[in-house]
């Protein structure tokens, strides 16, 4: 009972990996939305296999199809049904993970918790799972365009190596890590083929900004704007820390560096807050940094757990992505978009 | 409506800091409990203000009184309401900002949002309100303890003072700053000291442990479990950062050496995890840290924003603050407390 | 987990029948709303025992007070906390049910649920939780009324004595049983008088009114509007049915002289569909009719079982209601309020 | 955002009349029950058109497909994904209605919520979309079967025509009409023919019978048992009154006789409370009766109103159902069986 996320927008999501399909529900969507099914499809893109020489070469096409809720081009208030079918659902691949659990990833919890496993590509616990985040981000990003909304999320670390040369906004795209400046991009790049060719991974970590978000979205006290934030990022696989605006360098500081002193426009002159006081947002630019672990398989023989409690060897197959920062960029503005929508429209009843 | 907190076990509070009171209802308790009432008040002496030289020293009773859900000593299974008095309801204090917004406090957002702001204390976006958290917070204690599972939280670091020594767990309430080694704990209090003779605030982090969860508690794929706790967090306030596990340390980690191999036994020889993989606690130690900011009222002359858009200078009053980290770590354990109930409780319906 | 009512417009409430108050907390009530008072005390007094002398005479002062969410007259959009003090909290008096199980009362089956009972007067399951929901609907009236919508309840049958005479919507607060004729209230006055007389207690119905709702309050297809003002009314205790419109009698009914046909207007000649079309309001008047059952407590002899699985006998005593339609009254519409407001503010999202 | 029904086991669907295809998302079903596939499809040829003379001969094949959360045969505790193609998507069929709002369909107010309608076949507030009610009923009844819990539903009036002989459960699946008594049936299926033959249409009503639920089901004081099965079949289309037990026959009756008196194994003499005592079960049967309208669309000219405001004649085409109850019956099952399984759910923790 964990597979919806949202309050009055809300998605729905069900699918394994290897599956007929994926899909899911998304229910709220305001009505006469005009839907561009063309960039539902390109954030698909962005984040789907093989786009790359430094991501999985798994084949997956990635199209979504949509089964209701939207009539001549325009939502229409009703829920709106969609699947993105399996290409490959061939389990045999599988079969030498089949009595296995692999280390640091969900196989061992998911048969605690659930007396079973889809031992498939993961199955439910496999970050395939995300594609339909993204169809309910670009849904959402569509209707936060109409209010002036718009969210920007790239890679800004990568093991040791962070962004340290000048933001471009027009280089994210420009480059296969998805990094705002061409020269870190490369630094980036060159360290993820490093780490493949070892048989290995590697972390990293994901900056979004949200720009033109009005005051007064966030719900207090418990369902403040950045908690959402936070518990949204951090139900994407493989996250491990969230901070916004002054983040964890906040510890260090005193008071008077870290208070964000007023313009008379109502604007701040800092943004420690990271566009969000006491949980609702203050006009100001929103930002926050996401942190993703190396993925768990290695092109490496390691010792692991079998269901017969005896440690046994084993060695990771398949094509996986070295780093998931580059993919987890449209997945981070997904689940961002659906947030702040969704407070968006529960702020839509404050005052009548 | 965002004042209610969990799926189950469900905290709803209430109240602002210079009310008539504030309190709440907690619904989803297990019946035939045994509470122990000092036990409770024992929680909330450790956030009360005035426990020790480096806290504010407003004058709060902090007395709980259980109103419902409680007969002849155990729970009943029906919602426990209760109320703590606000023993100081003088507003006058406050007639100095009244009509002005306190940098990187929440007064603007809260008229922003809701077009009026009870600007006495702070009103709803006080601290004052994590006093009703504590009081879900030790009920949830005492369920978990009968399932043997305990939390634990401490200071690691103020300002730029580390906790650098050995963890000592005993030490923990045996200093004002609530570190559990005694050297750092010295250190941490005289920088605190020192900062609020300047009239200024720093901040801090809190680490937090859970011992004793079994495998298999939160929900897949929205509700994991360290999302729910991450958003437990980040609903405190002055809260920056959530990292669990490896956290922010994982964006420079290969793989190879992230990855938790496993004992016979299930347990791992690691903890990057943090206890949890796939968003389902493995039955390893749930470890997880939160960065909180320095106070935003500081006892100086600040620039700030009025009710007209005019810029005007004004200096904090009142005793406030200058460290929250020795205060939220009752606050901290309360969240996490709830969090892991309420998934301890969802998890019953997994397996029939 | 059953304590609150509501997705926006939220009320959670607590206490139990001889505990030291009841109570609650109402979430999303929009900002700025004056809030009169004594409309609200006038509601509570329309529900509280001893009015007149057809219900029962206990003594209950039944007085709300309020600690959180209106300042300076109005609400500020955060929480309403409120408690109403149970000024007879003697459970002596029921020392003599503390080990039977009443017939056709809900000791048995709390007991069976929770492993435990709180016998003092019903405890949790007393009628006496309805007047917490008598300040929620008093709350949300007085934000209809700004919407220009309003309710009325009244009594149309104690027993076999029907509403058979014209409706006078002045004359329902004028007698005591709140039937809208005065002939037919005065037979039910006698009918009530009766029963009492014999020890006995009758069933009764109750019709609600809401005039001059909007086109568009209902959330296909699970939340429409009449199965969620079913839902609220079935949820006062004693109610056993619940009819919108047509009601029960569109079964005997043919398609030609059910369908409501329309004026140019938009209206409809015939209301068949109390106001509810597809489960979305439709702009006439909705209206709908409650059940209420005979009180279980009579003045008599019955046998019944005891902790021991015994059959014993036993007689009610206390000072109970004989019919309760007529308090019933405020508490119909107080749901009805409730509801109709939680859509209201439902609705404010479905088009931007 | 009324697309879900249920707390724990919960069923969120899409999908319109003349749309691709509709279905839904099971969440929150225990792992490893496994599942008879031909079971499942054995409830939606209940209800499924062109079963018999009686019902609406329109084509659909309604064939299941799921797409998820079952492996090898058993529930992974994983979201159930699943979808039932719409056979005939022709559109051109309703061009009749584009313009026109049918009298008492929901037309009208659809257009006012949303400002747009899909006309098709009425889009999403056909009462096609209960096919995906059948589907989430079908697994919760395997679910509870396991559980020793049965549910059985039969027509008990059509129009004029009451059951009236003794109810032989085993007749019900062998006449068009799904009422217990082959006699009855016989009556009632020649009124429906005869009413077809009008080009009429003709109300019902069906009884639901839940047996050996255990006692203790049901959350007061909001979530009642009885109020949330009412809301469940309050939510069906054509449903206009729901009556538990006594029903609305209890307001004429005295407590004296409406009490059900114990037995000494705590059973009742008397089924009064319909095997629900303050919104908890008490072991015995629970049984309950649901009012169905007249369908509105008959084949005979009415006036009614177009999007210009005008009133037009129109005349139903298309191959209606003269009178819904018979295909109600594994409806009102489906919405039984999963509002009981979600409360067996929520059970679960009560006591630890």
């Amino acid at each position: 009972m964990g597979s919806s996320f949202g309050t009055i927008f809300k998605l729905t999501t069900f699918g394994e990996s290897h599956g007929v399909a994926i899909g899911g529900v998304i229910d709220g969507v305001p009505a006469n939305i005009p839907i561009d099914m063309e960039a539902v499809q390109a954030e698909m893109d962005r984040r789907k296999p093989g786009q790359s020489a430094i991501v999985t070469q798994r084949k997956e096409s990635d199209t979504v199809q949509f089964l209701s809720g939207i009539f001549n081009g325009r939502t229409t208030g009703a829920p709106i049904g969609f699947i993105i079918p399996n290409d490959d659902q061939r389990s045999k691949d599988y079969d030498h993970i089949k009595d296995v659990y692999r280390p640091s990833h969900a196989d061992f919890t998911y048969e605690k918790k659930y007396g079973n496993r889809d031992y498939r590509g993961g199955g439910r616990s496999s970050a395939r799972e995300t594609a339909c985040r993204v169809v309910g981000g670009a849904i959402a990003k569509q209707v936060l365009e109409k209010q002036g909304i718009d969210i920007v999320a790239y890679v800004d670390q990568v093991g040791e190596v962070k962004l340290s040369g000048a933001v471009d906004y027009n280089e994210i795209e420009n480059n296969p890590v998805r990094c705002p400046n061409a020269v870190d991009a490369k630094r980036m790049e060159t360290l993820i083929k490093d780490v493949r060719k070892a048989g290995d991974t590697i972390g990293g970590s994901v900056i979004c900004e949200i720009n033109h978000v009005p005051p007064g979205l966030g719900e207090p006290v418990f369902d403040r704007l950045h908690a959402e934030l936070g518990k949204a990022m951090l139900s994407i696989n493989a996250v491990k820390g969230f901070e916004y605006g002054s983040g964890f360098e906040c510890i260090s500081m005193r008071g008077s560096e870290h208070n964000d002193l007023f313009n008379e426009d109502g604007s701040t002159k800092t943004n420690n807050s990271g566009g969000i006081q006491g949980g609702i947002s203050n006009g100001m630019p929103i930002n926050f940094r996401v942190a993703f672990k190396p993925v768990a398989t290695i092109v490496q023989e390691q010792e692991t757990l079998n269901r017969k409690d005896e440690i046994v060897k084993m060695e990771g197959k398949g094509r996986h992505d070295p780093c998931v920062v580059p993919r987890a960029v449209p997945i981070v503005e997904a689940m961002a978009a659906m947030t702040i929508l969704d407070f968006f429209l529960r702020n839509k009843t404050v005052q009548l």
